[in-house]
């Protein structure tokens, strides 16, 4: 047992919560009855005339789904501990993103989607009062939506140091100047800010030698260069883009806290979103299973039922296996979050983010495998899932930076000298 | 999330209670303190003479520490529901079946060993007021051990329902005969007692053809045929047997509960065992990343420490992340062996019975790695723990029949044909 | 050793023949400096238009390309034992499809892509003189192409003896009626030919109540009901598609060998297709371990280049270990189709067709990680290969239908009885 | 395809050939029916009286296997290109090799057996006359045995350039001072001569610090402190001894070429020697293979042989793949030593001692699984087997030093920088 267990008094309570188990049912019920049935629509319509607007139809639907969902004041789950939101523990969250996460809508009906949840708790924690009134209002209703840039094209970005986009201050302004890529949501056209990190060298440890900074969206100087595609996907019209900044001149006071605090907003920014992530990614884990036992027991070849076949019991136990682990730990992490320091729960997100998407990739892909051709085809939803689990393996920091600083910590356990 | 989570009102505290902590620290101290260093001294004195017998010297070691535990009121523990013991729950029984699993003298020590606990828990549960007299108060006090007969040689024990060891009528006595292997603990010259899965066909389900019988050790017609070998070890004077029975006369009264409620005995046995079995495998996992851990930071080669070489911080992390999460099942299949019914908790018990013992072996075999050459001698204790792991995955159902049982489980949840 | 390793007498040579050593360098240079070089430019004319024709631009690449490699020789090397082709071994075409694996363009310049090379096997063993006429010289010279009408919506086709497209004999016709998916190729405008198996009971065993009929794409009667999707993408101008036949009359003469003798041609089919397909894989994971390597010292992080941190070495050297291993198991599968029966090379075949796509799945896998998300971005032909490489683990045969038969090929040394 | 590939010239014949097809035969027929019937009588034998002598028996089974062998011409197999044996490549002792491995006491039996083959080479190669008539000759007539003295135990020996027993001139002799540990076969009484690597700085490079000396194990100063344990077994009278050398005196002529070429003869010794390894632990992989295809069609459970339970088809067959692959790689290996230099063949044996051993750790372990109980008792050789075969990731380098060697091997053909 880990000494951090002993210390741990507050009950660790890791089950459904009377507050919740209500919440769940609702969001299950709404993402299977409403936003589902939809979401074959949706998708059809993206290909229609200028990939990077919305149709109305989709519009539409959209805006109607999440009309809906804050009718029922099924809204903002993830401010946690904030008295605009529910005060969900995270813990408690984390059964609700699991739910959002079984489709692709669900995230933005309930105004829980990524970016934007991670960006407004920036706006939350660290940003003025300006900034509240002008970008998180409007992110809370769901008005406008956000992006986040981090990485650079010319720099190993899974060292976060590495950012160069510069940063001069010019009088009232700064002026950036730089390339980012991988900036999802960039391409929405209600995609209104930006949150920026950007390097501004000071004197400092190699922590501190970073700003975050608040870009309005529609500045001058900003290019769209290309969408990035994901498995030879755009995913118009939100979109992963390369961006030019040049010469775009931003206030100063839009800078968040101060010079050569960017690596404190990013990590007050990552831990809960790397939860949501996860739980998500657990989410489509149950998808997948579910749909794989299904397929299991209404299909036959050699005269069987699937699942009577060679090792198909055995790959069915061995997932339910890795989910509940997974879960749980997440579940840990999560607890953490709410109990322990930023410091302390490092160390466990750092294991599920590593741990979630690779068991839900395990799943989906056992799961395909189960369908034959179908399973990776349009006829179910595996094949986006996969694609999508796929990039949390690099989104916010590869596997091999998280076992790494897992390696250092456990390491750090049994000896004094610097590891 | 599964339906099981949603129905779960009582708060899944899986941490550790105010209750448990200190006697988690107590445990941990005399483990460290007092056991740990005669462990080689007993270990090296085994060859000496009649290896069937304990030395003198060994018999006084196990003594004054196991007087030392009940002095200190450390004793017992796994009787969690009882008045007899300490009330404890079996979540918190876990965090101490963790720490005994450092020691292969522990749990006798605290008078929790296998396979006596499982048995004293039947004379507990089933036994008639005679047997808890005889036998019963006896275990208790730490004054005798016993066996559990199950598995036979001819007869594919993964599906009990083969067990065939006869077992007639005969006026006042049941007359059994057959062979037992793999019978742990017979051959202690202190083993007084063997409670022996029989075959007594009736006209019920193939869940209905067995019982299970007290033996006494000393009945005429048992021979000792040769002990089973793990890994070329006979593990004496402990010893897993190979046992004759030609017309064992054993009275009527020794039969637990009625004629063919065999495996409602034998079930009602092996929950718990399943679940201190797997806890001290963690405990075991512990052992090895902590060893492994040491060593990467105090041995050096090409110039460097070892932690600083290769996969070496990677191979730590899977590790870590491994342990956490076999953990965190593992307690989450204690409080539902707490709190839900035996049936709902069996699906728990499985997954953790496959998951523990096999996360347990790659830690250790990782840690073996590491060491070189040093990992597999009696240099530490790595070998023989990976030896004893090794046998839990045959142990109470290979983890084949596990698998299988957690596969229809989960298809169960989707189809209401039999699976 | 396997005894039928004792029986080999030709000398198992699976190094690249002096024959053939010369056509490797020439297919490589072609593919390098010719094929790769217009690959983006060909890929990029997709979405031109109508999505289901080749642009102008695109016949102009891809006639150009075939021009060049007919001038050079290099063309229809897949015929292995035949006086048309080039008289190369399996062996020695192994090492040119592993070339032509490496440029999704090249097998079809070659003319060595599928399904147009199974499909020619089949009317050069199988056809009819008139047939040979009509489509195999056509095919032969690059002017058409085909599909191979299989897989069926409505039944499992992992066991092939579900296929249920009736087929009746009126007159001098037989009248087509049913569904087909996954025709690959079917979307292509020159694809003008489809082999098609049909269901045509007889009083024969299971692998006696189907046919293979030769069906012009221009018959009456085919609808084209949709394109499957492969993640995503519908492969347009080639496609996946799923076609609806009603009343298709296809005179009688079209019938392959004799009715019930469907299986027949399609396993003299598959063999040598699976063969390429592995063999291209392998080419793949060659690409990829090539990308990874070049990555892993061109890229920085942490002030060090990617190779010197974490476990890259060791991630490098088993994905080399493991594509050798493969590779030799594919050559081995080649020289016994070279040198054994079909039966006993079947049980090599089976082999490779689980390993090497799962191999190179798991290279390719590894070097998308080491570029993180440029590794799933069109900048590197990784996420696009692997999406293919994850359809090889269904086509011809799912994973699990190969390990059940090489499992129990491998009893069947073992015993006398039916396995 | 690797560049290497293509300029192979020489056939790559890995199959049986003529010449050895016979031999083959007989070696296999004499384990089958002479050795394997006395492994258990001999075994038995070996913890009466002295651990660390022959009994009787014992030497009588020994040298009437030998004789028998010899009567046969089956001996010394392994002089692979030397006028003195048979004159096999290595391919062919490969195939030889494998089934040696099937009987621990095969190797012996065929004068075969390590560390006396890597000795015997040392003498061959290395030798003065004076060596080859003292100690060779009698070697190979299967006299005498010997040991091989590298590892230390205060210095991490995976690093070999770590190696640090002093050996300091004095006139006609050097005085070797330190202790050297895992010195396999020196406590057989017959064990007549150390091979051993003593530190004899120099201003060279970090591989000319150290020298190969022969040092007759009767030399004053020399006491054995103990032997190691390999999973608790001393494994007498072969044993795994620690060693202490003080003020050991050697004569100057018995210093094998020059102070400082130790790594050379060391290298030169260890290539065949980890083929020869290799090779049999692929022999008892094929051993576990037909334990557990036979276990799995003799037993029943649940009403149905083995085989036709959950994953066995599957687990069978993913077995037989890697016993394949690892089979062709190690013959890829022995046949790059036998045709290219031993540079390049050491990129082919580094790989192969990675695979070789973990794919028949893999095999054994399910086999055990298959059994049960049974797998891992005195009634299988599984589990000696395992146990041999865990000791194989360690001995003569553990794995992580050859990933590192083949991943930098690997990354050197893409840059020129250092690696």
């Amino acid at each position: 047992m880990s000494d951090t267990l002993l210390a741990e008094r507050p009950a660790m309570d890791l089950g459904v919560s009377t507050r919740v188990a209500p919440l769940i049912e609702q969001v299950r019920a709404m993402v299977r009855d409403e936003i589902m049935p939809l979401e074959d629509e949706f998708h059809d319509e993206i290909p229609v005339g200028d990939r990077w607007q919305h149709t109305p139809r989709q519009t539409e639907i959209l805006e109607s789904l999440k009309a809906s969902a804050r009718a029922k004041s099924l809204w903002n789950f993830w401010l946690t501990d904030s008295e605009r939101g529910y005060g969900l523990s995270t813990v408690e969250y984390a059964y609700l993103a699991e739910e959002m996460g079984k489709s692709p809508l669900a995230p933005e009906v309930f105004n829980c989607n990524a970016p934007d949840t991670g960006n407004m708790e920036v706006f939350e924690r660290y940003g003025s009062d300006a900034m509240k009134e002008t970008w998180l209002k409007r992110m809370l209703n769901g008005e406008i939506r956000s992006a986040y840039l981090m990485t650079e094209p010319d720099h190993g970005s899974s060292d976060a140091t590495n950012i160069r986009m510069s940063c001069v201050r010019d009088g009232d302004h700064y002026v950036l100047n730089g390339e980012k890529w991988w900036s999802s949501g960039a391409g929405d056209p209600r995609c209104a800010v930006y949150i920026t990190m950007v390097y501004t060298p000071t004197d400092g440890n190699k922590h501190q030698q970073h700003s975050m900074i608040v870009v309005d969206a529609n500045t001058p100087g900003i290019t769209k260069l290309r969408p990035m595609q994901v498995f030879g996907h755009d995913h118009a019209p939100h979109g992963h883009l390369h961006l030019r900044f040049e010469d775009v001149r931003v206030p100063v006071e839009n800078l968040l806290l101060e010079e050569g605090r960017g690596f404190e907003v990013a990590q007050g920014r990552l831990g809960p979103g790397r939860i949501h992530h996860c739980m998500r990614a657990i989410g489509q884990a149950e998808q997948a299973i579910e749909l794989m036992c299904k397929r299991s027991i209404n299909r036959e070849a050699f005269g069987k039922q699937l699942y009577k076949l060679g090792a198909n019991f055995d790959i069915i136990a061995e997932c339910r296996m890795e989910i509940e682990q997974a879960r749980l730990l997440c579940l840990k992490a999560a607890w953490m979050m709410d109990n322990a320091s930023a410091r302390e729960a490092a160390f466990w997100i750092s294991q599920i983010k590593v741990v979630a998407p690779r068991m839900s990739l395990k799943v989906t892909d056992e799961a395909m495998q189960m369908f034959g051709g179908q399973g990776i085809s349009q006829d179910t939803p595996l094949a986006t899932n996969w694609m999508n689990l796929r990039t949390l393996r690099f989104a916010d920091g590869p596997d091999a930076v998280h076992r790494n600083f897992i390696g250092r910590s456990e390491l750090r356990k049994h000896t004094q000298e610097k590891i």
